[in-house]
């Protein structure tokens, strides 16, 4: 329902007021977060904001699909050289946790989205899942890893990865940001997936 | 800084006033969420929810360390049986997803807590935490599952228990509650498991 900006201004504008509306919900919640706030934030007048948006729901859906793309792309292309398997799960998952320490808010808003917008959510999740499951079906059917079911076991993986975030990134978060995840619970975040997924021995 | 009540019938009364706390965060958010709501849910006056509680913060507070409670009882009921940590975890898996389709609204209270009261959220992992990280040191030390990390383990398996559940029960909630785990996704969850857990074969 929003415009698409037409010229390079305009998406620019249009950024500004999303980069302002990720601060803006990240720190008070929807509830408390007001247009007036995000419009300030973006330095952006009130009826510039509505010539994007029609209101306070809409601008947090787009933001919640700005940010699934932007961590989705991310992930794609660290995984993209991968020679296997459980090559992409390392790969991916140190992606995962590296677009974490950089957007902390991106969980914040989607534990809101629960309430605020389920719709939001199931997009977020659903998405993640969708191109999850395939890649998990074909290295299951190539042997790469263990037979395992691809749906389930997408869910599993995202579920590691967001409570691992949640405790060692979000959790640690001080006034000058999120720190990376450490060095060992990434090992033994990885460790944990590996023995999940290797296929059997002969 | 709440009184406990001294008597069977105010505790009575503070538990009808935390049920319908339950009820009311779950169903429309802290936000949204009134006194007046919650003590015409438990069917008391105004007057009474103050001589148990400060007011709503300190209602959810308490709603979560009760919630909290009743599930680390019901799980550790379920797995005292179990003659090894495989077997265990089986149980206690089980014992979770049957809570979570009895109170679904526990998860959209923890969710709540990230903003409401980031205390009452890592008071609710922490005491998860807490006693899954010493069982599976000891689970480990004995050889009965594979040498992992306890600690970064219990988070991962709690991770693949929120989601699976929040999956499969919580976004299944139909207007005659949430349904059980269906018996697949709970089979598929726990192979998962025992693959990452099982001791390396000889």
């Amino acid at each position: 329902m929003s415009s698409a900006p037409r010229t390079a201004r305009g998406r620019a504008t249009r950024d500004r007021i999303l980069d302002s509306a990720l601060k803006v919900f990240g720190e008070v919640g929807y509830h408390d977060a007001s247009i007036v706030r995000i419009t300030e934030g973006a330095g952006v007048a009130m009826g510039t904001f509505y010539l994007y948006f029609e209101g306070k729901l809409q601008v947090f859906n787009e933001l919640v699909e700005d940010l699934n793309r932007r961590m989705r792309h991310r992930m794609t292309q660290a995984i993209a050289a991968a020679p296997n398997r459980l090559e992409a799960e390392r790969a991916g998952f140190r992606a995962f946790f590296a677009f974490t320490t950089e957007v902390p808010q991106l969980y914040r808003i989607i534990r809101q989205a629960e309430f605020v917008s389920p719709e939001a959510m199931h997009l977020h999740y659903g998405r993640i899942v969708d191109g999850y499951r395939k890649a998990l079906a074909a290295a299951s059917d190539a042997g790469e890893i263990a037979p395992v079911d691809p749906e389930v076991t997408a869910w599993a993986l995202m579920g590691i990865g967001e409570i691992i975030g949640m405790r060692w990134i979000l959790w640690q978060e001080g006034s000058d940001g999120a720190p990376p995840i450490p060095d060992d619970v990434f090992e033994h975040t990885l460790d944990f997936i590996t023995r999940a997924l290797r296929p059997d021995k002969e």
